[in-house]
């Protein structure tokens, strides 16, 4: 170690860095029969619930840049990115796995930072770590994260259940993120009073875990999904898995004042945002039209907007009905890495 | 696409790659009520077992490297290398999520290996595959794998239940993986007979599914690790695990004949590759000196062999006895990343 220069996650080795990263991150948790320091962890379901499985990366220079996010935040993100494919099935989320390879020369301060923001989301969703790995890497920060829950079998929600006649409803407001991230690369001005609002939507997205509960065990939804890629990208896999096409009422999509402000001021087209940018990760669902008024009244109480913006059609297609009445093909343009 | 060029993963892009990975690895299997194609998968443990879970990388540059080990093979250790965790707990492997990180540069060629590799083992162990991450790389490939299986909970073994006057028992033979390694890094001669044999016992790990079964279900076992980082290493995890100690006899070690072949002909301690080299995958376990015989029969019957290495002891400290009675210090060197 160079007192002279920044301690260096090669200062405390890998024991050290798993020892950081335990002391963030609670070990014991709901069902855990043994956490790290074996093989494998063994873990006690709910009798009778389900096992969700999910996993999620973050690549240094594909994902994220250490030049514009905090390590912290970083964390907190991975984690929420997970917990909300768990909210889309209406489950809880139990235990995670973390995989972290990271060069030598990585600042301390950055993984301890990370641990935090892990440690920090975990606390609020009540997470346990119960497993990983540590390796080195040559050059970029590569970040894997497991996320494992359980859902009641008679509750767990699809992509697959959608039939025609359905609403189609959204969580909170949609379009946040992608002008956070728009602002982010220097597309739209970052000196907008909005613009931190809008980053933070961005680069800090809150998983609907209550929300997704409350819609799972009110029986009422028949499918779900997460918004990741766009409200018109998701609603085609929904669409798709279901076999069912849908129409989206342009008017009754939730946009954010923030959002309005910041495309008013900069000549966007706000529902550009909120169909076609991504990672907003609201939850996008399909219920029975006399069902909406008490899913409306379950989520809020979860202190969650829910928001009637379509339908669900038995023609394969995805439609935009524009306030005037005219129809035009949404266009669901799926992302693709390596594209 | 350039005709005239390789095919890269970039031509067929991320859907065209999850079809492919797909298509070689089976999607259905034991316990899987909704795999790929949902937000996350939904799986249905058998009623009463426990959840195993556990997650190892491979980062291109650190764990291999693309001029030394074939794409096939490589899918088949990484998921190998987790196989044997799952192993060491006597559990029964289930389901694997998969995130790979690719260059967009990566020819197709390695992609394709990989997928048959993964799809191989996954094959032979029964494994289905039910979730995952593809995403673009800078410069590396990283294989991150996270594999779930499940065990009979008065049947499970940790790392913890030696108890001193209990026999040490390993299975298969030691040392091999390490002098492999030795070969492919040029420290030793590769023109040798048994060089061939000896790089793919690094490099194809056979995880000890089976007899790890019939070890936990015998009943006999107190306690159990997989031969990861070698032997003095591991016992000595299991050592603290457990708060004993243990002493080997260096006579009983099992060597293959190629490994005695090769440290006869270049002049190498064959013990230093068993005890102090890592890799093996085999498995270390405990259990009580009258049931020594039962445990053998037992695990011989799967076409593995098990062999009495030593003793555990009360007092903490581990220890190698040689033929001539004499006894040393066995001095645990734990392997550390970022070392």
């Amino acid at each position: 170690m160079n007192a002279a220069s920044e301690l260096t996650v090669a200062d405390v080795g890998e024991f050290g860095l798993i020892a950081r990263l335990k002391a963030r991150f609670g070990e014991s948790g709901v069902g855990v029969v043994q956490g790290i320091g074996d093989d494998t962890a063994a873990l006690r379901l709910t009798p009778g619930y389900l096992l969700l499985a999910t996993t999620d990366a973050a690549v240094e220079g594909v994902h994220f840049l250490r030049a514009t996010i905090a390590p912290r935040t970083l964390g907190r993100r991975v984690l929420a990115v997970n917990l909300s494919d768990v909210a889309s099935m209406g489950g809880i989320p139990r235990w995670a796995l973390v995989s972290l390879s990271l060069p030598v020369k990585t600042p301390l301060s950055f993984a301890d930072g990370l641990a935090a923001g892990l440690g920090e989301e975990a606390a609020r969703y009540g997470l346990a770590l119960v497993g990983g790995n540590l390796a080195r890497s040559p050059d970029r920060v590569v970040l894997d994260l497991t996320l494992l829950g359980e859902v009641e079998p008679d509750r767990v929600l699809y992509r697959s259940g959608a039939r025609p006649g359905d609403r189609l409803l959204v969580t909170g407001t949609l379009g946040d993120a992608a002008a956070g991230l728009a602002i982010l690369l220097g597309q739209v001005s970052a000196s907008r009073p909005e613009a931190a609002v809008l980053i933070e939507r961005h680069q800090l997205p809150t998983p609907r875990i209550a929300a997704g509960r409350a819609i799972a065990l009110s029986g009422f939804a028949t499918a779900m999904i997460d918004l990741s890629d766009g409200l018109a990208s998701d609603l085609g896999h929904l669409a798709e898995e279901s076999k069912v096409g849908g129409v989206i009422e342009a008017a009754r999509i939730p946009l954010s004042p923030a959002l309005r402000s910041l495309a008013n001021a900069t000549g966007h087209d706000p529902l550009d945002w909120a169909l076609r940018g991504g990672e907003d990760y609201e939850l996008l669902l399909t219920a029975p039209a006399e069902r909406v008024p008490e899913l409306i009244a379950a989520v809020t109480a979860t202190g969650v907007e829910l928001t009637e913006v379509g339908e669900v059609v038995s023609e394969p297609g995805l439609w935009l009905r524009q306030t005037d009445g005219r129809k035009e093909p949404l266009g669901a343009t799926h992302w693709q890495h390596f594209g």
